[in-house]
């Protein structure tokens, strides 16, 4: 089906609910007219090259050839397309060959890439983590000869963390570097679920890389980050010889086909230490908000996909009379529990959209603002929003993309159809980047006690802001006004008995964790669409969407309380044999 | 991986929440040891004979070849040996061949075999409709011939009901049935996602087709049933040609790939009313409510498999530290978080495992019971549970296969590992046999309206009474009595809304018609748990499981309320152009 790049209601959130204009000072190249251009052109390379190949993407998949892996159709090309034009330089740094735009204003494009082919937006996803990496730890040489390769696109860059044994544990991580006597290091290991971990669409591929050294101490301080290119590069950035690194296999996924998931055997690989030695996951780390601010996006994208295509099956099916009109045949879009499904998960993907965006300023103002004040706070902001961006859009990926199945009936269920591929690729953004689990204990085992709860104190004080606003507002929205102050409410008991357990009973704070990431998140996302609800000449959908969020989210939230603050004394009591595993 | 049948927790949910007992008069022979050897046997088939293949079915699936399907591998012979194990006669009446043990008992055993493999599952499912179909409305001729083999399992059984134009919308067929002047008929027109529509698992097939007549009136009222053999029988009941019934393809599908769904060719295929002429889609009707419980029986199932999947997962997989232990590195089991998910995922099992074995003793004793006023009573409670039992159930099939995935982490986004097959095999259920919206609306429609409204009112009180038994036992349940009293009066107040428009503005009722479905269902999933935690000597894992949903599901319903009852004002503003088609 034909893909619409949401270019109108990016523009309008980053405007309207994500404060983008608060980045004027700091990236004043990014005025309006830059920014309507971009997005405007990237919705077009998502729909115009992108979204076609994704059907084939899924079916035909990339495949392991002679040891080599042969991407999808049309994806090399697409790729190299998408690299020709600029898409992967966006927000880099002007001195490493990049455009040094806002990375919100990347995020809105990348959504639509996403949109379009989660498979392939996967692979300039991963670069983007290897850029950061290099910019931000590189040597000199890894600056001079391999950053200004991956933002320009030339080349791509993969990350290679998991282990069949290590997941989300990094400090079982067992691949080995060891010092090659000449100032190098060479790496024996393997890694599993490497993302594009090897394909035919560039000439090289820069694969970061957590590995353990000899004498190193245990757990995650003892792993260090390593560079190991896919050709080795002289000193001149020469091509040489095709390194020790292996494709061992590609695994065989749910979704996402067209994204090639590798087994990479580092077989005494070539490799340079990147950063500190020891500091290797503490290296990663820097990059992890970024990344699953990333992932956020692509819920978002996901859900959006899959709701343009429910949209448009709601508008093509003529099935039964309406309740409206009593008009028969007529579409499903006049059907009222269809078109209130339908406008649930657009209120949704605006919600998600806002709160990675949201997200995006943050992190732009933390790395740009003039002020280091703005900065400091502007940082607290993004580090507390990262796991709601994360966890909370991309669970609203999967519902949306599943209702997105449901609204066309059987024929959902058929692959042809389209819906069932979104249903499938959505799955595993829960899970990347830290699984929804991970980010819930993130979100209460670190940031909550950010600069000693600042971090979600100011969060509510904007949003208490913005509920003085729809009071004041026209008699439409302030019935919304006690929904979104009831759910902040019950957002502020929640954090004040997590605040109290986690200093005393961890377990206790930790058996809410998904319960609370749950009720900030839909509060934070009623928040967003107050926000777009109240921007100067908002069009009424936005009214709409906020006042259907309103009943159906956040009328829920005060109830969401008890789940948090349930505490652990059933779940110690239960063990494998009561629940029948003997 | 291995399925354990969960035959104690069947026999539990039959006997201590679903009020078995209510049919010792009606169904003597099913006393507690034949119901105890049923459950076990069934299980032991379940496990050792259907599990083991559902991997295949999923991976190689039913083939089309040369024009007739070949089943999946094993699927045959597995579904020979089902025949005659007397597993599709259980609950059959005996004049018919049948064991005449009751449905509730069959439905329980159903649960086993769609859990131990779905796609396997359908085909009996299937022909259970077919032998209602037949014993309802048969002629001799049919109950004498085709009937008894129906329910030997010597043949199976389909439904011909869907038509590309024609899915929800029965009104819509267009297949044509025409005298052939020897008084019988011949059926010309094409049907889709025909459920094991053809087979190499038995000698013969009976087709149960709706069709169009002659001078029939238009919508619903112009349609009849016809059966249609895939091999013509003589008056002896002896096969005789081929009939004119043809495979047009089969369906690619998300999942349950082992049932092979067809579309089905009938060119001028001989065939004979069922029933009356044009109250072919009322006797359709008449066995609806049988194959929607069905449906939610298999719900509860791939809920079943997913959480044991999940379960046995979290109990090998090590990684991370316990929170509650400290022990490095321990299994995903150790983890508040993990447990606490696995615990709901419990406890929703438990839920709808409830409500369809409660639908299911409803139906027994409505169909058997000796007192005309039980029967009537009973009669209401399976027609309004019945709506429950499907989408709710379903809704929970689906969010606990999707919990099933994530707790995998990213080996559950590998196909290998199983979880996400049940996670593409519960996907049709929300949607077939009715979708849970059209549930929905049978429930505010039509079910809510029953017999003045004393069918819900009658619901409320036995809920009531249980809250009342929760408030009298140990201080450990009288917290939940205060969640479940307060869904409740959240579901009486919904219902009295809906009442109230249902009269006078149908678009506001049905806007809030999933969401009632969720409030009650929500509701009546709670009162099930408490009727296991209140049963005499249960195990401390029923008040667990009682309260975690109740702080986690119970808690959250009075909050639905408003979702409720939102009414259509503003999704009758809404236009296509407002959401960006134009």
């Amino acid at each position: 089906m034909t893909f619409r790049a949401p270019v109108r209601d990016l523009a309008f959130s980053l405007r309207h609910v994500a404060g983008f204009d608060q980045l004027a000072d700091a990236y004043p190249e990014a005025d309006s007219d830059t920014v309507d251009a971009v997005l405007e052109a990237a919705g077009v390379f998502a729909a115009e090259v992108l979204a076609p190949i994704n059907r084939a993407g899924d079916l035909v998949g990339a495949k392991l050839e002679n040891g080599v892996v042969r991407s999808a159709p049309g994806f090399a090309e697409a790729y190299k397309a998408f690299a020709e034009a600029g898409w992967t330089s966006l927000a880099a740094a002007p001195e490493h060959g990049g455009q040094g735009l806002p990375k919100a204003l990347e995020i809105a494009t990348l959504e639509m890439v996403q949109a379009a082919n989660m498979a392939f937006g996967l692979c300039p996803m991963l670069s983007l983590g290897a850029i950061e990496a290099l910019a931000l730890h590189g040597t000199e040489r890894h600056k001079a000869l391999f950053l200004p390769k991956l933002v320009s696109g030339e080349w791509t860059g993969t990350m290679n963390l998991t282990e069949p044994q290590a997941g989300s544990d990094l400090a079982a991580i067992t691949t080995m570097a060891t010092p090659d006597g000449q100032g190098g290091w060479t790496i024996s290991g393997q890694k599993i679920f490497i993302t594009w971990g090897d394909h035919d669409a560039t000439d090289n591929i820069v694969h970061l890389v957590l590995a353990r050294t000899p004498d190193a101490p245990a757990g995650v301080k003892g792993v260090s980050l390593f560079l190991a290119s896919k050709v080795l590069i002289d000193e001149s950035g020469k091509p040489g010889v095709v390194n020790d690194v292996r494709v061992g296999g590609l695994e065989h996924k749910l979704g996402i086909h067209g994204s090639p998931t590798c087994v990479m055997l580092f077989e005494g690989a070539k490799a340079e230490l990147v950063g500190t030695l020891h500091q290797g996951v503490a290296h990663m780390f820097t990059m992890m908000n970024a990344a699953r601010l990333q992932v956020g996006a692509q819920g978002t994208a996901i859900a959006e996909r899959a709701y343009q295509q429910a949209l448009n099956f709601s508008l093509e099916r003529v099935q039964g009379r309406s309740a409206w009109t009593g008009a028969y045949p007529t579409r499903l879009f006049d059907h009222p529990d269809v078109r209130r499904t339908l406008l649930l998960m657009k209120a949704k993907i605006e919600a998600a959209r806002g709160i990675c965006l949201s997200t995006a300023v943050a992190a732009d103002l933390a790395h740009a603002a003039s002020d280091p004040a703005v900065r400091a706070t502007a940082k607290l902001r993004e580090e507390l929003l990262t796991p709601i961006a994360k966890a909370w859009s991309t669970d609203v990926g999967v519902e949306v993309a599943s209702l997105g199945v449901q609204i066309h009936g059987g024929m959902g269920f058929i692959e042809e159809t389209g819906a069932a591929q979104h249903y499938r690729d959505a799955r595993i953004t829960p899970i990347y980047e830290g699984t929804n689990g991970i980010q819930a204990i993130d979100l209460i085992g670190r940031k909550l006690g950010l600069a000693d709860g600042q971090a979600v104190a100011d969060l509510m004080d904007d949003i208490r802001d913005t509920i003085e606003a729809l009071k004041a507002a026209d008699a439409s929205l302030t019935p919304v006004a006690g929904r979104l102050e009831a759910a902040l409410d019950a957002a502020a008991s929640a954090t004040a008995w997590l605040v109290d357990r986690r200093a005393r009973a961890m377990p206790d704070a930790l058996s809410g964790a998904t319960a609370y990431l749950k009720l900030l998140g839909d509060t934070v996302g009623g928040w967003m669409l107050a926000k777009g609800a109240l921007a100067p000449g908002a069009e009424a959908l936005r009214g709409q969407l906020l006042r259907i969020y309103a009943e159906s989210v956040l009328a829920q939230v005060p109830g969401q309380l008890a789940a948090v603050t349930l505490g652990d004394a059933d779940l110690v009591a239960v063990t494998p044999e009561a629940l029948g595993v003997h």
